[in-house]
């Protein structure tokens, strides 16, 4: 339901770029912006209590419609009073629409595509049955039931989930697919979006903002329109979805269409499944708002660390046997809790490569306190005008600055 | 090697049991007693950090001879400087021999009758290709390559850890054993110890205390025997090991028999693997000082909370069908992190049944909470001659009090 009043607040621009800064409100806090959202996909920041998330730093996570659907059910979770008070956390919350996820089942290369990566084993045991007008029919990859979810389902769940940040249900073209197919699919995401508009404006909670969703692949004049097209519905905030493209100066292309495109202050705008380091940067100078992404968390988990090294695309993997008597910390200087600790690579790939859930949380809490820290910074660079300075230094490799808000 | 100061400071004492309260020394901090030991088997508590083992009231965690010779090898830990350094735990530590676990997996049985349990997977999967007078050769489970342990490998591993506390490498017997191998292995067990005292006495680091280990299985002439034989050598401390019964009135009464034998006020008496809340009582009134157990970590992870339930053996598995819908706390009036902030069973059943990290973390911490503050509950019972109610009162199903030292 399009909200009457602005629910962004730009105090900051950058005069050489896009980029803002400002504040998002919800009636779970505000969520200070440009900002970074962890993943809390199956209603938990992998391996974090909601205490620990709060203490690096974030405002806001993000839950998966999709999975919650599957289990442990919207409906159970509206039991228990909506996902804030099912995971205990008082923090804002934005759901995914979970047509991402249902049409990787489908065509598993938009994860591998969008998300660099193979499709998990759990998204692939699913399948699609029919994609119609109506919807999608598929089998659930927990227990091989058929289920349903078309713009409607996805809006009730999420009006179950209670979620402060609502994604219309759309379909997500992956990258190898023709102009005209792309075309046809963003024309019925149009279509959908009006369903989830309709839907939302008579039964979403009242608290709960809608966001539209910008597809059209990575075809200027499709991009541009379907930005127009969701700018045009009385949506709270856009996101911008779908292939970026197979590289990064691709992706930063796509994304400035869509952004210019929707030349806007009263509306945030999320830019969906990115957060390398380098993206980040460029998103926020491209003036998106916020950004959600596995990475950190995902990385976490395998022993990737995120560190100031922009050869390595900011990563080092510490599971490497170079590192297995190495006594430096994951980041020299960092104030991480686990860096702080003391902790070593070498101590951390033991327990990585063991599979100690200590070791996993360890690495998942040092990734995402640093791009808690880089947000920061980047919201303080464009606050004081040296956004272009700071951008480039970071770029360069130095660490996010320390103590910002 | 002996000591020849106290490293026990007994400063109260229950004058209808056995029961002792005090200090236990250790260059890397004091001890509070009768104390429970969580487990960091692999040189992590399962899930945790240090600081929260810390935050939780622990003094002492024990890490495994067996599972660290094997990975990442003693060595390895030398050179970060020792296990107190490798895992960043400033507090004490405990060094269990290795001889239960290199003993499990010949007999798997030791493990299911002592610690109420079937063998786990990877233990089962090592086998004994040899038990000799000099040692035990064996396949790692790991890699399947040929390994050998004996009193003076684990006291040399041992001391390569670096751990405040070594036990002596025992032969730990099965339950269901004769009289006369339960001699001969605990005759055997006395000459290891031999073995163990002269290696140390040579080679161990100045810090490290060494404990001998009672065994004697179910016999109380052998019990006996043990423990005044251990107690005659210049150990430190004492621990009770190896089959203690088949049912607890039999467990008590066999602690019972080392305890009144080992009547000594200068060393620690530490029992092995027990750590049911009934028994942490009970041991406490028989003079135990020390406890360590799998039980509050291992049953977290699984599921099982502990609370003031003595028809339920103090224990409630949340991943029953019955809890998916409860919003209660894990326990009501709990001061953990856990119920703290609010978890409900509904939710940590879900989160367990998804094998969700953070839910099994979060019951891991509720459980070691529960457990810091029995002890504190019962430390505070002997210093304030008030242990018979107390002890009633927790048997009967009290909650311990909270906010004691």
């Amino acid at each position: 339901m399009a909200r009457l009043v602005s629910v962004l607040e730009i105090r900051h621009r950058d005069p050489a770029t896009q980029a803002r800064a400002g504040i998002l409100r919800t009636v779970h806090g505000d969520v200070r912006t440009p900002g970074f959202v962890p993943l809390a996909t199956k209603a938990t920041v992998k391996g974090l209590e909601p205490r620990d998330v709060k203490a690096l730093g974030y405002d806001i996570v993000l839950g998966n419609t999709f999975h919650l659907f599957l289990t442990p059910g919207h409906e159970l979770i509206r039991h228990f009073g909506g996902l804030h008070r099912f995971m205990r956390w008082d923090g804002a919350i934005v759901t995914d629409s979970g047509g991402f996820q249902v049409f990787s089942m489908g065509h598993g290369t938009v994860a591998d595509e969008i998300k660099g990566r193979a499709p998990s084993g759990s998204e692939r045991a699913g399948r699609i049955l029919e994609i119609a007008e109506e919807g999608v029919r598929f089998r659930s990859y927990l227990d091989g039931s058929e289920k349903f979810m078309g713009p409607e389902t996805s809006m009730e769940i999420q009006a179950a989930l209670g979620s402060d940040l609502a994604l219309v249900f759309d379909e997500c073209t992956p990258f190898n697919v023709s102009r005209e197919y792309t075309q046809r699919s963003t024309e019925r995401t149009h279509r959908w979006l009006d369903r989830c508009v309709a839907w939302h404006t008579q039964h979403a909670p009242d608290h709960q903002l809608i966001y539209g969703i910008v597809q059209g692949g990575v075809y200027e004049d499709l991009r541009v329109e379907s930005a127009e097209a969701v700018a045009a519905r009385g949506v709270d905030g856009i996101a911008i979805g779908g292939s970026l493209g197979d590289h990064k100066e691709q992706m930063y292309e796509v994304v400035g269409w869509a952004t210019r495109a929707i030349d806007d202050d009263a509306r945030p705008r999320h830019l969906l499944g990115i957060g390398d380091v380098d993206d980040l940067i460029r998103g926020v100078e491209l003036g998106i708002d916020t950004f959600d992404c596995a990475m950190p968390t995902r990385l976490g988990r395998h022993g990737v660390a995120v560190v100031p090294d922009p050869e390595r695309r900011w990563r080092v993997d510490i599971t490497g046997k170079r590192w297995e008597r190495s006594e430096e910390p994951l980041m020299e200087g960092c104030p991480c809790p686990t860096c702080e600790a003391g902790m070593t690579r070498g101590y951390l790939r033991y327990l990585v490569r063991n599979k100690e859930l200590s070791g996993l949380r360890m690495l998942t809490i040092h990734n995402l306190a640093y791009l808690a820290r880089l947000m920061a910074d980047l919201r303080d660079a464009v606050a004081t005008g040296t956004l272009a300075e700071r951008a480039k230094a970071l770029r360069d490799g130095a660490p996010p600055r320390t103590g910002l808000l």
